[in-house]
């Protein structure tokens, strides 16, 4: 007996489900965006959370390295630009080290990775790691956290504001520039799994490969609030 | 007795003479270049050297994957907008398509890779693995054959209007296209691979990293001069 395997609404439903394994409902992030952090827990946070940030240009690159399509290509490379930034542009990691500044971290020690707990960059290393290795479709799928980035991110601009005032309003430009541009590369990275995940076995195999990734970011919070702890 | 380095000058020029095995000199390429290809051979170098083409910004993604510096990056992804292209820059790798339709090629057979040689193939493979498995700094040095492509187009502007006057003229465009890409890149490359390889067991590395890219295009050259013949 052939299992049938889901339609493209079906599979896309699916997909969206595991978002109730985002990061989003991590003890240590319900306390930073609920106001209950201090300022250690949140430099914490942004120092660790650098690692993840300066990883991401890398990880697109290894898809890119491992991408025969050229219109694939195409788009996906608009990525790395918004990371590094281009021309004029300054990028997603260098706004990540403005927001530092904005909590009241050096740029240097955040840029020497001083602080990456060795769990943080376990993950994060997993998640490069798993880009280069896989197959270019399985890394674009691992991408699909990113259905659920824009409603942290506005979880972020409404509430850092008023919980910490201490917080220069201009360091959390990387959270306004994410919420359209996540929109826009999930647009590419969904389409791309919903066409390529065929058969039942595929599409479970997209679940797993989202759920690895969604790991890889509880992980990281998991060794934070170990760290830094976790004010209820 | 510690050896010592050779200054940064010395460096280039040992560098620069690797060029004496560049495939400038390599008798297929020579029949080329000197009119002496029949449309056969013309063809079977155009879909040949099209799986180097389109293996470049696998080759040069990879090198990105692998380089935490930001720096570095946002020059080097200059090479994938090129090959790729981007915005209405249709790119190196459509420029090489058109080269081959103007050579008598159909696109499709092209790109499905129909007539590549294995020798080809896993020559090029060879580069591509390189690129992601080396310390981006050797990917880098290997990538300095550029030192020497500039001569190469130059002569293929030169002659091929001439011997080969079948040929459309504006299928040559990549070539042109790349005497002034080539010399703007290896001005990067060669600045990163002077800064990096400083004791004289790195340059003698470095040096060794060039003569291997210097054997991949040598090797293509080989199996196609194998397969196509040459006429003297």
């Amino acid at each position: 007996m052939i299992e049938q395997p889901w339609s493209r609404e079906e599979f896309e439903m699916h997909l969206r489900e595991q978002g109730r394994a985002y990061h989003i409902h991590h003890p240590f992030n319900v306390m930073l965006n609920s106001g209950r952090a201090s300022p250690e827990q949140i430099r914490g946070w942004v120092a660790n959370r650098f690692y993840y940030q300066r990883s991401i240009p890398l990880k697109d690159a290894a898809i890119l390295s491992n991408c025969p399509d050229r219109a694939v290509r195409r788009k996906w490379v608009e990525r790395i630009l918004d990371h590094d930034g281009y021309g004029e542009n300054a990028g997603g990691i260098e706004a990540w080290l403005r927001l530092a500044q904005a909590v009241g971290l050096d740029r240097e020690p955040v840029e020497e990775l001083r602080d990456v707990l060795p769990a943080v960059r376990f993950a994060v290393d997993a998640y490069v790691n798993f880009a280069r290795q896989a197959p270019w479709q399985e890394a674009v799928c691992s991408s699909l956290t990113e259905l659920f980035a824009p409603e942290i991110h506005k979880e972020r601009l409404r509430g850092w504001p008023e919980y910490y005032p201490w917080v220069e309003a201009e360091g959390l430009a990387y959270f306004r520039s994410r919420v359209s541009l996540a929109q826009r590369d999930v647009q590419h990275g969904l389409g791309i799994t919903l066409d390529h995940f065929k058969s039942a076995a595929q599409q479970r195999r997209a679940l797993e490969v989202l759920k690895f990734k969604l790991d890889v970011l509880w992980v990281m919070n998991d060794a934070m609030a170990q760290h830094y702890g976790v004010t209820r």
